[in-house]
């Protein structure tokens, strides 16, 4: 290990902008720190000519494809900033002796508040009111209180426990249903949720959240069965990932009423470009779910921290668990990922 | 008393459309009920003319005054559906012997919501986000998190206290900084808040929400001053009355980059005309803080209650209290209302 040229190529932009510390972290460990020339997020083809002269990766959600990290031989580890690991093909990197870190807690805190801003503007119709506003429509939308409603969590792990938090703590009178495939002993100890199957959250709810991760079982998860369950004035809010919640199926469902209003922060492909911008009843945002100050310097530099362990030769903070090797092993068996 | 003609006026509109409770209720009492024929707010000059033959009135925010009333010799009483009291004329109602009602409770639950709501919204800007996107733009904004900002509450009334709340039960982290002329025993108690001179609140707060009812001292609260003194990240949020931060000062703040983003909910006139829609860093609601279905249908079963009560010889359960008539004899002398 400790033979490694100490190097790194950070591909995640921006990077150390908002704050210097990863920068002189790296600087003061006498690491060598190149960071993607682009500027943009890179396409899955760009990869492999980028990686090749670095031991460590500093990583954003870009596609690592098998092939780019067979091109890189000097390649030993990729320290994602975030926790998604949907770009990355884990057993390829397992078969390679590429190790994996990744920052778990970095991005719970931001996207658990947009869910809880996103859950209140789309009960208040606030988008299509301040869209109305600027095109000359003065339109009072009668909406619905979070307090009053029935809010479906589906997906209790690090960012579902938290909008749990958010809403009975600053909701009292909420009412939560949650759903979750294995949920953990302290998910299962938080009091008054009410665990229940997945159909009655998609009929039972005015509100709908998700927060699991993008795997073989999720993605689709939320299709035109679900949606044709719902109830006419039930919201959904998407800030986990792309694809959970079928794009065209959404369309289709805002469309024909089946359900009111949607917020969503990821998408299939991003940049999104698509037909749900043409709906007033969609807020769409750009992936902005971790994207606040705090958590994006937290990240960072919990990400560089790893780099550096790694090129000292010291053991990861926050390898990626085997868990997660079994699930890409299952998506790879549905042709997914 | 018991011989005043059973029949009552309902200027706000709609009204009894989301849930008939109201209607049956007068039904009940045998009470006629004529509902605002023109089917939108009443403009000051058509009020005299339509209250002219009722003895009560169930009332929005238009405008009722003292010619208005002179000229409706049988008007014995205003019930107002909500709490702001500026565009009746106290003064020429006592001097006239019409009793004033109002639901000082009903809308605070919803506008406390939606400032929270808008809270989250500025601090991650979303509705920028949102109309990029609709343009062909993908612009991720690196917000702030409301969990770690310092918080201004300007006005600890029924609503500002919920408004803390919602932030100490939901957002643990953050700071509220807080002022009021004349803060209630139960304001004083509230844990954790930090009382401070309102110059320290425009010139410290990430986030800043306004919550003072609209008198001659509040008229303009926030100017061009005030915003000189404010962060360029501060946001500001007014879901309380129009004109309490003044439009033009506003817009001259946002466009010089003062502060970074405001949420507007209320206008000087209703509706909104002007340049504040020219604004990405603005958002835009419709007078919407009480507009949800449980505070719509609370209040205006409230002051149904109320009219009935009247009519039938009943004390008022909530009579404008003393306090209102001498903010409003304020007003008066400083050429406001």
């Amino acid at each position: 290990m400790r033979s490694l040229p100490r190097r790194v190529l950070v591909t995640t932009v921006p990077f150390g902008t908002i704050d210097p510390t990863p920068l002189q972290l790296l600087k003061a460990a006498k690491i060598e720190c190149v960071i993607n020339p682009l500027g943009r997020k890179l396409k899955a083809s760009e990869v492999g000519d980028m990686i090749r002269d670095f031991p460590v990766i500093i990583a954003g959600t870009e596609i690592i494809s098998a092939e780019a990290m067979e091109s890189a031989a000097g390649l030993k580890a990729i320290c994602r900033v975030g926790i998604g690991l949907d770009g990355i093909d884990l057993m390829a990197a397992r078969r390679l002796g590429v190790s994996l870190s990744y920052t778990p807690n970095g991005p719970s805190a931001a996207v658990s508040e947009l869910t809880i801003g996103h859950m209140i503007s789309l009960l208040r119709g606030v988008a299509e009111a301040d869209r109305g506003l600027r095109a000359g429509q003065w339109q009072r939308v009668t909406g619905r209180r979070l307090g009053c409603s029935v809010v479906g969590v589906v997906g209790v792990g690090r960012i579902g426990k938290r909008v749990i938090r958010h809403l009975q703590g600053g909701f009292p009178g909420v009412r939560i249903l949650a759903n979750d495939i294995k949920p953990d002993a302290e998910a299962l100890a938080i009091p008054g949720v009410e665990w229940v199957e997945k159909e009655m959250i998609w009929r039972d709810c005015d509100v709908i959240t998700l927060h699991v991760p993008l795997t073989a079982q999720t993605y689709g998860l939320v299709g035109a069965k679900e949606f044709a369950a719902m109830r006419p004035e039930a919201v959904l809010i998407n800030t986990a990932r792309g694809g959970i919640a079928n794009e065209v199926a959404l369309a289709d469902a805002l469309r024909s009423g089946q359900i009111a209003r949607a917020a969503i922060d990821v998408f299939v492909e991003e940049p999104y470009v698509g037909e749900l911008i043409e709906f007033d009843r969609a807020l769409l945002t750009c992936h902005m779910g971790s994207m606040t100050v705090d958590c994006r310097v937290r990240m960072e530099v919990e990400a560089t921290e790893e780099a550096i362990r790694f090129l000292d030769g010291v053991a990861l903070a926050n390898p990626v668990p085997e868990d997660e090797y079994i699930i890409d092993a299952g998506a790879k068996a549905h042709g997914l990922a």
